[in-house]
């Protein structure tokens, strides 16, 4: 199963699934039925379905899907992913929150290094690492050779910054700022926009 | 033109075109062309003309679309989702920073209230607002008739809370803990699970 065929979507949600799958193993739970475990993260059971024969998981009919194996498929999957140093660029109120977020930790992800175009600013929110000056991102990123950022600068600074994470080789930006930044191919960008979370909601509103 | 004929997603895309094309039409451009749009947007063109479609927008050939007109009828589907009163349950790291995210207030939406099971840990957080106790949720939901809430607590309370939610009017949830969900047919959830983005990005690092 070569890496590049499972396209990105599907990979979210196999994250998901695993999750929700690991926490079953835990609990000593042996089968699942598509149904219960499309129900629990969200989506339809074709869809889960349809996901797993990624991995020749066709489920039994009548049986489901054995959890020990899910687990066992998955994490060879998945675990190649966690474990990545990450920077984050930006430490307002949102940077600094995440530098804190004990989520990522838990998941294996360790910010190892901050950066603000004003990194004395920091001070007060009383974080665990020191704040770079921007003039030092360039370096650090391929000293140890680092492929993942944060992005919470305000938008107007955004392009210009990933530009300058490109070309010291950063490959993949989770971008907080609300620009759609412009990347090339080999780079990729998940997007969190906070504010039209919230717009997209509200328009559901009655 | 109902409201419940746009599909969710579309309605998420219809949020980023809106602030492109506010840009553009503060600059006062006068007609953008689908590729260029859909490119601002991080979109296929063939998507954006679909999604205008909704507005019997379909452009001119050569000419494009008008950023006047685009702006208009955008803003009357969107403007009605703002300006919506919001709560924030779970003030921890990712909580108190989301009450001093200015991202919202930008956009609109002002939280107007926050709650935690322990409402004195947030002294030192510099607040700007009182953090209630969780007995207070239900009347000042109904009180305010507040309908939005962001959810920031540890995954283990994330359905307990989000009952209480439900029971007192909240039909709109943005989730930040990891757990997914289940709610009544009327209640609209939008998850946020940052670890989760970080796996995905990181999947894809070569």
């Amino acid at each position: 199963m070569a890496k590049f065929v499972i396209p990105r979507k599907t990979v979210y949600r196999l994250s998901l699934y695993f999750r929700i799958i690991e926490r079953l193993h835990q609990n000593r739970i042996e089968t699942v039925s598509s149904a219960a475990l499309a129900k629990a993260a969200g989506v339809k059971p074709t869809q889960l379905r349809k996901d797993l024969t990624y991995f020749g998981q066709f489920g039994t009919r009548g049986l489901g899907y054995k959890v020990g194996s899910l687990v066992t498929q998955l994490a060879s999957v998945l675990r190649t992913a966690r474990f990545q140093p990450v920077i984050l660029v930006g430490v307002g109120n949102l940077g600094s929150a995440l530098i804190h977020y004990e989520g990522f930790a838990k998941e294996g992800f360790e910010i190892v290094g901050a950066f603000d175009i004003r990194p004395e600013r920091a001070k007060g929110a009383n974080l665990r690492m020191p704040i770079l000056p921007m003039d030092r991102l360039g370096e650090f990123i391929s000293e140890r050779n680092i492929k993942l950022a944060i992005l919470t600068v305000p938008g107007t600074n955004a392009q210009a910054v990933t530009n300058a994470l490109v070309d010291a080789g950063i490959q993949a930006i989770l971008n907080f700022s609300p620009s759609i930044l412009q990347v090339p191919n080999n780079v990729v960008v998940n997007n969190v926009n906070l504010a039209i979370e919230l717009e997209n909601l509200s328009y559901f509103i009655t």
